[in-house]
């Protein structure tokens, strides 16, 4: 189901007045807003194909209704939100999970929802139905070369969908690793990967990326042959210069500083993007700000002035996507919030005043540094990001609106309550 | 299949000479050797039936071969393992997988198998085939009354099947929590999931004990609604004189000093059990003893310590269980590597001096407390735990073993390789 | 030093336009904007004497300037910081460190500050250069009864300056534990400080209330004696009715669920108070709401929900202290923004809609839920906070005035460079 | 005081036969005992000079007795620790605690006690009482060229000292970091920090190497400018050749996989050397050992393959050295048993069986390869620690023959009680 313009118009109708009004005040306080409401308005998040239905644990997983079941039910679903946000303008594929029948039929339902094709990503932690070889025990790492060789040919073949359908990087996140001291050689496994990382890296086209993502444990629970930020330096600075580290926030040990990370990434140029998520304990994949959103702010406040001390495009020189997971809320709903949340830290990071927060640097005035952060984070900006999608011709509440038309009893409707999507 | 006394024997035999060169050399090391090897002898540690298979993760599974896919093989995997080390001498069944059809049969076989019914476990966190209400919002702590009173049905349901049995305990692991913050009321699940427990404890047989387990966090990632020793022990202490608090070595948050709670809830009289495993970041599920076999000990030392000086008794006043998840081994490797780990880590605290150190701690002797403790657990005491098994008819080496007559090769013939047992 | 009326009047004229600007704003949006004003112009937050000072390390400390160095002095530092917010209208004193000289002048002082006597602090953490017996291995868990009995008699000492001062409370933190494992018998060192907090207790008049403050780790790093809530909550329950637990924010293992606890002692009757500070790793001592702000909200939406139920009075029945300490921030400077941080936290929780959100937990609606906290937590309630100044005769910018008046440089001259506060 | 020749005689005579038994029984075990008891004999920890008198916390030190005040006093503890194991053959200086009044007499002493002048240790984590400018906000990193230079023409000052005494090697610690988000540009004090040790680096004679030491936090407690080994490595990477990274086991983010990190920095010809001490929470600095002995066997299995593998020099070719504090226990005591610790792990780890483990790995045989590791673990290998301190000339009960020499008895009365170690 698609929304008309009239829905959306006459939603924000009712919202308009107290959307001036909060607009107005928030505008009269931060120097340029409408820069500010520019820069969101051109700021896209992808959408994970895999987290357009309900997902679960290894104790259970409680469905949702009205999955998408197909292709392009996914699509279709990521052109929903993107027309309640205009900000969800890419949908990131999986395979095998998403394997298109008919790419010129898909790319032209992407035309017309406005959908790009973001990261593709591959799967060498599960095994399929007619797999030669199993990944039970790894895929580039494996002491097999042939199930290394099964895992670079996938990699491959995920490059190729990506090329038919316009996308231009594909995204590594390898379950690789072990649970058991000794199961590994760690020396072997690290220069295996890489070996394997670099059959895929000669297969990248000219104008691909590639993102090496690192996790530092789940589904191994000893070790990860990709675990930390360090190590996917080491890979991707091995590699070559098309290869560059994928962030996942939920990826880390306790208590790691994040922003900082980022910001040597950046600095090293070899930051490639983003798994954007929330977690207090691990791998948890909540919402994207729903538990810690000072972090999110810290970090976007790292990208936004590492990006701009090198010159770069907010929009285009870093990967932007979500990667959630939805045990107990509707997964529209939960993306919208995701998404929301993103744009308000993005939002709270341009207000900060890096002229003077850097003057404060220089003077070791940390209590002044504290302030210009927090004044930029406690800025109610939720009036420029709804002003943002207002002008893209988005609604001012997309959740409220997604309720208001109950959006997902037409989606069950149409769909069926017992659909599944593929994913976790 | 069942293993003849003549294949054990014979692979005995073959080890004796080097077996008895090491009990000579620990036994002329330690005090009493004949009492540990009595001790090692009588202690029994159950299995759950749902680790008798190949566990995962959200991610997926790598299944084993030749799993158990009925109760009665479930039973027979446990009285193999029991033949090989005479200490896994009890099943912990887990209802609805577990539901017996034969009852009278199944205890008929389990007498066969020297096998007692140890704790009966119930399952809340799962929406079953045929279930009115769904568990997505949590079971004991839910909102609905509807929905908490057909879990109590199904925890007193579970009563009924563990006395038909001849179990005395049912252990209640709950799922509950949340997965957000303002997702649940905390006083409001507190209360609910205190007069749910109420009920199926006032359904408890006057000789049963119920535990009460706790879990900081998974598959709920905000909260947990027993989340740690604290409430439990606040919902055992209001229950009455039957509730305990049941111990999973890896529910805790990082750091936990494990030791210490068990030693508090002995002294509380509240400590009702364990669920042993392994970890090195959550609920891992690994093997017993395979990352922190000193902390093992440690726990060990205070479980002895503390039930000498209230005079408990080793084999029966407290729950011994495995609860492990076997991703990359032989389950059944696997859980004689645990069971092996438990009585290693028993024995070496049954070799401690607490004279000796109960006098350092009175002097304040920090280093020679530690002395102490290092002197016992640096002791190879793997001969006392052979010994222990080699009069109990066990084999002196079980994977040896298991591995010579290649079982599993016979399981699989047996049971076929897709043979999937239910669990996790 | 003390302000002058004109100063803070001709401070707050020059912001005065600004404000009403978003008073007015941020008054349209909310339901009852004059009552929050009220709740936040009564809520106090008691200073400690001992962070004052610049704080350090073991591994060093970078002295501050123009620190206080008598009583008398500090507390005219927090009569300093409450002319400057009207909401640190108490100090928290510490003996030895605080004895006092002239009981009856300090009451006179702290009278014309306009300051209270909030809780007293006992240490028996460190040696002082008389005491007859050492505290090195633990002061109420000692082995040595003789011990014991003198960190009793100084507890109950600290009673008696607190009676004589106004206090009506005791604050016990211990920092016994061990270090080593088999240092302390864990049983003997709980029951032995459970008698020596019931001897403290005794001496409790009848108007007190003890706070027993638990710990994870630090300045022991294997065991801490009173460790963890549970552990605080068994000494509280056996002692009585005037003994509650504390909770210092920064004296958690990593990833625990604060607010959950938080509810949790409140539903049980223990929850007697705060030390309010923020932390990344350990018990960092850092400014309030520097790294966790969000997490700060949920602890008061806890407090604020939860004290409501049971009609408790916000402003006198728990204890409210921040306990930071400022290692590279002025020290009035680090409170002052600490201070706002709390009134921020507290406005935002009365804001949320707990009639809404109780219904959406009703319905299981956990996107709703969160859409509420959220909506609360991204008000930008600044203007509220200042408002509740103003009418208080408060600056509307603490710390702008702060450095507009060069108050650091005027204690300088008073005091000098190289004045060093008591403390850690 | 210094031990005779007699006295350990006599001691190992009483010892003697009780350990030849043990000997005789473990070397039957095991197939080339003599090589492991060579290796053990020529492995030389190094003793850091400011471990030698009681250590402490920010909140208090409780003072031992007897504790060395001067260099030379220093150098005669560590010779007493020598004599008692021959395994503590080098001392590591910390400058300015430990600047050298007298060179030549100084080696004179070590000649004749037999040891070598390890990795010298630089500090720019305090100001001294002379200097210009404070490190509050940090050395190497800081915004004020004046600053940095200052902390640079230190390290080259340390270099300086070492040259003279024969050391080859100077190790960098930096408390350099941060309190607060938004103190720093992490950038810029990435690019600074590395500036200034390239000129170091600059200052580093041919045959000497610079360890880079990285600490997750404390005593900064947002970021650290060293933080992780990827930090380290980044540092080391662009300096050159001679600069290496320092691994201290308490430096890490809880729940962190030392081992693969050690592995992956050897396999990079980046591992430098070890700080050695254990820990349960942060940098607890506690006895090594004491807390997680598996994972300190594991460090040095990886370590034995990994340097066999590229043919290095056990005794040289990395740095081997103890950091810990010592709270609560005698600090010769508290060496002893650190050196001991870290003896019975090297030798377990010489015990495994690489040869299989290899093929074990190659098969995917997870639970053999965890049999292989256990196997070396659970063997006693203490007769074979103590037969090569036997071979040179050491005691075979270190402890037991200081305890039995009342050694600490005879410091008090040679350096009376109250003397005071310089350090932390």
């Amino acid at each position: 189901m698609l929304l008309t313009k009239s829905q959306i118009d006459q939603h924000n109708d009712a919202l308009l007045q107290q959307h001036q009004r909060g607009l107005e005040y928030v505008s009269g306080n931060v120097p340029d807003a409408a820069a500010i409401i520019n820069k969101l308005a051109a700021f896209q998040v992808a959408i994970p194909s895999w987290a357009l239905g309900n997902g679960g644990t290894r104790f259970g997983r409680f469905a949702g209704k009205g999955e998408p079941s197909t292709l392009e039910q996914k699509l279709e679903d990521v052109g929903l939100l993107h027309q309640l946000n205009r900000s969800s303008g890419a949908i990131s594929l999986h395979i095998p999970w998403d394997i298109p029948k008919n790419v010129s039929a898909l790319k032209q339902l992407a035309t017309q929802l406005d959908l790009k094709f973001d990261a593709m990503n591959s799967n060498t932690f599960q095994d399929q139905p007619d797999q030669q070889h199993s990944y039970k025990y790894g895929s580039l790492q494996h002491v097999d070369k042939a199930v290394r060789q099964q895992a670079i040919d996938h990699n491959i073949e995920v490059i190729k969908y990506g090329q038919e359908l316009g996308s231009q990087s594909l995204t590594v996140w390898l379950a690789d690793g072990s649970c058991f001291p000794g199961q590994l050689n760690f020396r072997g496994a690290f220069n295996n990967t890489l070996e394997s990382l670099g059959e895929i890296y000669n297969a990248l086209p000219d104008d691909w990326k590639v993102f090496v993502e690192y996790k530092a444990f789940e589904p191994n629970f000893y070790s990860t042959t990709v675990g930390d930020w360090g190590q996917s330096y080491l890979y991707a600075s091995k590699l070559g210069a098309k290869a560059y580290t994928l962030v996942d926030l939920g990826h880390h040990l306790p208590n790691a500083n994040i922003e900082q990370i980022v910001a040597l990434l950046l600095n090293e140029k070899k930051l490639g993007g983003f798994h954007f998520n929330d977690s207090k304990y691990g791998d948890d994949d909540l919402t994207v700000g729903s538990i810690k959103p000072y972090q999110l702010f810290l970090i976007f406040k790292e990208l936004v002035e590492g990006m701009d001390a090198r010159g770069m495009d907010h929009t285009k020189d870093l990967g932007w996507m979500i990667d959630a997971s939805h045990n107990v809320k509707d997964s529209l709903e939960d993306l919208l919030q995701s998404v929301e949340a993103i744009n308000i830290a993005y939002a709270q990071a341009l207000l900060v005043d890096n002229t003077k927060l850097l003057a404060a640097q220089q003077n070791n005035d940390v209590a002044q540094a504290q302030e210009i952060l927090q004044d930029a984070y406690r800025t109610d900006v939720r009036p420029l990001v709804a002003e943002a999608r207002l002008k893209a011709g988005a609604a001012l509440d997309p959740i409220g609106l997604f309720r208001q038309l109950k959006v997902r009893d037409q989606l069950v409707k149409e769909r069926g309550a017992n659909t599944v999507a593929t994913g976790l």
